[in-house]
């Protein structure tokens, strides 16, 4: 479901849009094609931090929108990444203690949209995505997100674990959701926090999981699974936020 | 956007699904038709609490699937409703203090089943719509609900403001979102309470909003003007579970 005016086909367009600093998300290559202006693309999306994904030309032909691919087909964000850094220092210049919103493998645009704009509105400093199993930020993340993506800031990441090993040095604490958890009203959100919410099907991963400093559960009394993955996000940051205005 | 097999067009299809007890939502009516036939429909529709929505003959066409509406068009409704005895009910079989979701005019069906999903999922005893401005229980509902519509009873109401009365009666009090309303840590949210959820554009009617006895504000902290419905939803929703959970 990528908006048409997102997609780039063909060796020259993806090349020029990768010089040009277009914020590449992933670029389809074909399988198997070893060729010199291939290699060149993909070293230059490499560096560029965008995900390859090596395709069936039959895969390649149903996202071509041109008919004109020629193996190569790189899908754009419609919004431009910031660094780590940056959501970091917008914490600092309003003087307050970091609030991270960091999604491990939410797929659907929808629910990316609904978040940010719920991370928006709850006072977060930004979101934190991982470079592979994530949505990007299409125009249809940017619509669900009713406006939001324009101000908050999401950066995009190799490694969700190690990222929280390394922002653990600023100060700031890891709590997930995770249905084992212990319940959210009993925990102390407060401070520098970082709050992880796992996909639509999977929840959060082992390894992220691991790097936690804290699990929530989210009390649940009816007969099905969970909550929808917006939803469930929406009620923890909204714990954090009561315990940032009350103290805990 | 209804799901093909909730459609029913024609006058004698139509008038057998009413008269088979099938929970028929809306009946688009041909505008000015006034023969026999279409003036049983339009009684016996009336008698199972359908809508009656006339239409031009283009709209019609539109909606038609097989092109022989013959001026009427029924829309059922994929589950049928309860009604509010029947939540009531389920809450003093529980021995708990009722708790009910009040939905004043959401009209989209994701929105409508994720709710629907947290409200089940929050412990309420039932969901109330109104019949009209409201999406009806389609299948897309079902789904979004993640088969929460399988176990919580939803009731439909011609005046939810009168509704709002009549369960004030009971021992209910109710709170409706509203952005200038008392921040929603600081109400007494315990007890039988009855959540009011405004539609995605307007919010809570004038009418409806008048009944409430408490108005509840998420803080929000972001430079856009709102949460998606069935977020605000779930974080309201959750605030009156720790209140329930810990005696507020």
């Amino acid at each position: 479901m990528q908006d048409q005016e997102n997609i780039i086909e063909g060796r020259n367009a993806v090349l020029e849009a990768l010089g040009a600093g277009r914020p590449v998300d992933r670029v389809y290559v074909l399988d198997g094609c070893q060729d010199g202006p291939v290699l060149t693309i993909k070293r230059e999306a490499k560096k560029a931090g965008a995900m390859i994904k090596y395709e069936t030309k039959q895969r390649l032909d149903q996202l071509s929108q041109t008919g004109h691919h020629q193996g190569v087909i790189a899908v754009c964000a419609a919004y431009a990444y910031t660094d780590l850094e940056e959501i970091l220092k917008s914490a600092r210049e309003k003087g307050e203690a970091p609030f991270l919103f960091l999604l491990d493998g939410i797929e659907d645009p929808h629910n990316l949209g609904a978040i940010i704009r719920t991370a928006h509105q709850a006072g977060a400093h930004g979101v934190v995505i991982p470079k592979d199993r994530a949505a990007g930020l299409t125009g249809v993340v940017a619509r669900t997100s009713a406006g939001a993506l324009n101000y908050l800031p999401v950066a995009r990441v190799t490694n969700l674990a190690r990222t929280i090993q390394e922002l653990k040095q600023e100060g700031i604490w890891f709590v997930c959701a995770d249905m084992d958890g212990t319940v959210m009203y009993d925990l102390t959100l407060t401070g520098g926090i970082g709050l992880v919410i796992g996909g639509e099907g999977s929840g959060v991963s082992r390894l992220v999981r691991e790097k936690c400093d804290m699990a929530a559960r989210i009390p649940m009394f009816g007969q099905i699974d969970s909550l929808n993955a917006s939803v469930a996000a929406g009620v923890l940051a909204y714990e954090i936020v009561r315990q940032r205005l009350r103290g805990g």
